[in-house]
């Protein structure tokens, strides 16, 4: 049997979120039932509730930092149980046998991942909603364990945020000695800090001014380039193994390439589109250098990173609001006004 | 006491190379005279000649794919001994004690490393001259040493064409069950069809027309995609391991990355410059990619490829000409009339 659910939801572009009744599907034997307890809200979040993509189906409920605890397990859903606490991040399902998804990289499903919301399920054609909602039933293999002794609320941004920034930190080896340089410092950039220093890298902060420099440390930064100075900036000619680049608009990547060591990489997560400025191919091929792109991760190493953070009292810093109050805290994420994330707190949908 | 040697230079950005008398170093310790024997011509040659780069000094002999033999070998630079089959590539010295130096990758070194031709060599302020000439004089360490059994004058092409497309196959770790695709199909492009394949990698050419695909398979491609065939483009998705992008001219990237395979690489080995149209950075972030860029080779590197060369019988495919014939040459390479590099034979110096 289906379960009726309420959530919030857009119903176009320029609609005010508002509560919402929907159907979420009757649990498979594979299925975990989980009642959620904590939202967080990703800048993806606005830009599909307000069609910024061009690829939204209304009404959409967005939400893809999940945390809650379990209330039903399918008898096939064997590592769970009622009562465990559990996330769920931007993917639901995927393929399960592409070249992509063997090595447990969903996240690059060749038939493409189904999303935790604005997609389709392909087993029942059911749109999916994310987690702005009471309760999401999702398959046992999407679903993470979260650590004990984390804060629940500020693990919720991992699931999004965190394994964002984690994933290229590891794919690309960050360890003891590396060093890594993260532009932008917003709700992947702090992720990126806090996770490169607890991975013993020494962490640099690219930042346009100088007034973020106590914050930045706070969370992991040994050092901060205010990338308008020239001098700093030439200073820092070939010093990072890995730049991890968090602006999710259109900026110029030629200033930070000069600044990668031989063989290093700038990875884009935050940025889709054309890089306009043009690229300058000259200090790619006098350094042997790489620009890349990294999306989310897979759920191996998302559970990883959850674990990794469970070790290491690793959390977001969070400002945590109701959901009556999520079209606000849009418009203060479009102002950079977060520090440096929000998180909805769902027991204030009761009150819807 | 220096050296008279007979060269052939460029006296300006439009003058004809023509016979010129200088002054070679008088040998120090660790140097090797080196007798002329062949000469590749490459692309660099005629840019440098022409000043296309801005950044020539006059007069300039160019060369930089050199094969000769040992006349003489200083007290320290025991490696070597008369009569010695050598080699001489891109570069003639380097700092020898930052980062890159210290990894042998010598062609990365932090202070720029001195070419062998077009350079100002640190220890005497002397204008470096290429080989286009006579003799040259060199640091034992820049000296190459050329395995027997290989044709001499096909083996010039190696020094640089050749590594400059074997160092990317190596550092990507080609090799059996690798899947490697060639943009473009001159110098580099047939050296890259040659030893990926002898890596036993699977080999794909991309063309722009038809015509090549007998010439691209004599030289090693399994495949041949072509690259204005929508059809055979998209059924080239998400294949290759690793794309080397050999176009020396500006070129569109962006239809070639949706068929690099998740965490594959387009190096570009043969543009420098801002890449027009605009990368779009949609493909990378949606399969972990990369645009690379690698230039020549270490000196150990250099080495490797010459004796696997020797291993595999490998040589590049040349026309043989005359010193008198290079400005006509020159003219050839503009139009890409060259199946797939010149290589002077030096013997016709003496006739100068
Ligand atoms: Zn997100
Ligand atoms: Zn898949
Ligand atoms: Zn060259
Ligand atoms: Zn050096």
């Amino acid at each position: 049997m289906t379960m009726n659910v309420l959530g919030y939801a857009a119903h176009s572009p320029t609609d005010a979120l508002a509560p919402f009744h929907f159907e979420r599907r009757e649990p498979r034997a594979n299925d975990v039932v989980i009642e959620i307890l904590y939202c967080g809200v990703c800048h993806s979040d606005l830009h599909t509730a307000r069609n910024d993509w061009q690829n939204t189906t209304y009404p959409v409920v967005p939400g893809h930092e999940i945390i809650g605890r379990v209330v039903s397990a399918g008898a096939a859903a064997t590592r769970f149980k009622v009562g465990d606490q559990v996330g769920v991040g931007c993917m639901v399902d995927s393929c399960q046998h592409c070249a992509a998804c063997e090595q447990g990289l969903e996240q690059y499903c060749e038939a493409f991942p189904i999303l935790t919301y604005n997609s389709v399920d392909p087993h029942d054609q059911m749109t999916t909603f994310g987690g702005y909602s009471q309760k999401i039933v999702v398959s046992d293999q999407f679903v993470l364990k979260v650590p004990d002794g984390l804060d629940l609320a500020g693990a919720a941004p991992l699931l999004c945020a965190g394994i964002t920034t984690w994933s290229p930190l590891r794919h690309w080896k960050v360890g003891k000695g590396s060093r890594v340089a993260v532009i932008g410092l917003g709700g992947l950039g702090h992720m990126a800090l806090k996770l490169a220093k607890a991975l013993q890298a020494e962490v640099t902060l690219f930042s346009r001014s100088p007034g973020k420099e106590a914050d930045a440390r706070r969370l992991g930064a040994d050092h901060i380039v205010i990338s308008t100075d020239a001098e700093q900036m030439e200073a820092a000619n070939n010093r990072f193994d890995l730049i991890i680049d968090t602006v999710p608009y259109i900026h110029d990547l030629n200033p930070y390439l000069p600044s990668l060591a031989l063989n290093g990489t700038l990875v884009l997560v935050g940025y889709l589109g054309d890089l306009d400025p043009m690229l300058n191919t000259i200090p790619l091929i006098m350094g042997r250098k790489s620009v890349a792109g990294s999306l989310i991760g897979g759920i191996a190493e998302t559970q990883e990173m959850l674990d990794f953070c469970g070790q290491h009292g690793i959390t977001s810093d969070i400002e945590v609001i109701t959901i009556q109050a999520i079209n606000e805290a849009y418009e203060r994420m479009l102002k950079s006004d977060v520090k440096y994330r929000f998180v909805i707190d769902m027991v204030s949908l009761q009150a819807a």
